[in-house]
């Protein structure tokens, strides 16, 4: 039986660090709302507004493998890891591993909020001036203190720089190559400036999208493009105080 | 050995949902940085400084456990849960507790950001006005969506409504308790016109207070106070345009 994942139609957001996994290891899944025929749309708010269903998600994504509805970005990857030869071999390990991807999902928190400091209610227009405020504060200090902290964990990896934990591909190593599209589509000017601090970081970026199903992935349809209904999104006025 | 426990010291923050699980064990542990004769503090800016250890914690709080050191609350109470008597038994629902958890990660982020909405690096005198808008923003919708998520959750668990998970205590249901602790101290108003819209969820919250080695904890010294240092804080302008 296939997975199914269930995430806002229409972008990439935080669904697309699961669909990253699933691509990777060619799993059989259904990316439920992006699936009219299947019910689309209706079929997530159905589950999300349950009134009696035992597990009930408070917000996509959320994956479906039989009888087993589980949320949150981090923990669908800690379930799928091992059936799609993803996490790291040592079980120890994998604790590690959850520990960097709650740190990505901190990052993509922030990320967001860049651009809704005040309220996810209210439009990104009605909260212009605070963003401004939160991106200047987020390119200056956040990404390159996390970034800086990824570059750390690739270099005293004992295994050696290429992967975050252990020797092998994790997820975590997926995560990282979409952290760093993310932020190059949100803020060019900034990355273009810093992204040369992180060379084992970049180099882990550009051996995920060379790898044979990701970058079919990347140029198939099933990619959706970057936008500014999503979690990273390119405001220029966000960068506007930086050179270019 | 004891597990050791490293966080800021002086504050329950994010300490807090770990200690809980501990006290209720009655786990042998070190509160590392409150252990002065111990190295305090230093010791643990030693570890989160290190360039050569291969695990390094992104930020406090971590657990060290011989070889191993785990970063991230919910991360640290997937491993400890089961050590302590605080997971479900049944490990399909471990991914249950852990969504749950990661929830109340989310709330617990929003709930730092009402009083640090632009800038973790500047003073909260520095962006006030702008706190002021996104605890309005907390109060009206994020809190109802929380708490009333976690209500639902409780009264469609199968198993009744005693507990979020399965039929027994786990560490979800200490955080739960630490959430309704952690708002009512910093939003009292807020909290006294709305909580009894989530009964089961305070009464959870009661019954986790009784608890022999619970309430033993909160009469301790091991217990900090809540504080305008920590992540729930108590700023009465925050919610100066609610009645009282």
């Amino acid at each position: 039986m296939p997975y199914e994942l269930y995430y806002w139609d229409g972008i990439q957001g935080r669904g697309e660090f699961v669909r990253l996994a699933l691509e990777e290891a060619g799993a059989d899944y259904i990316d439920v709302t992006r699936d009219k025929e299947g019910g689309g749309t209706d079929r997530m708010m159905k589950i999300m507004q349950s009134r009696s269903d035992p597990l009930v998600p408070f917000a996509p994504p959320f994956l479906v493998d039989g009888e087993l509805l589980i949320p949150h970005v981090a923990n669908i990857l800690l379930y799928l890891g091992p059936k799609l030869g993803l996490s790291p071999a040592d079980e120890a390990q994998r604790f590690v591993a959850n520990g960097l991807q709650l740190t990505i999902t901190d990052l993509v928190a922030e990320a967001h909020d860049t651009h809704h400091p005040i309220a996810g209610s209210l439009y990104y227009e009605d909260q212009k001036e605070e963003a401004k405020a939160r991106a200047a504060e987020f390119i200056v200090y956040r990404i390159p203190m996390f970034l800086g902290y990824f570059e750390r964990v690739l270099k005293q990896n004992p295994a050696g720089p290429d992967h975050p934990v252990g020797d092998g591909l994790t997820y975590v190593d997926l995560s990282l190559f979409q952290v760093v599209e993310g932020l190059r589509y949100a803020f060019p000017k900034a990355m273009r400036r810093t992204e040369r601090e992180w060379p084992a970081l970049i180099a882990l970026h550009d051996a995920v999208a060379r790898r044979p199903n990701i970058s079919r992935y990347l140029e198939s349809e099933r990619r959706l493009p970057f936008s500014e209904a999503g979690i990273f999104r390119h405001y220029p006025e966000l960068e506007a105080h930086l050179d270019p």
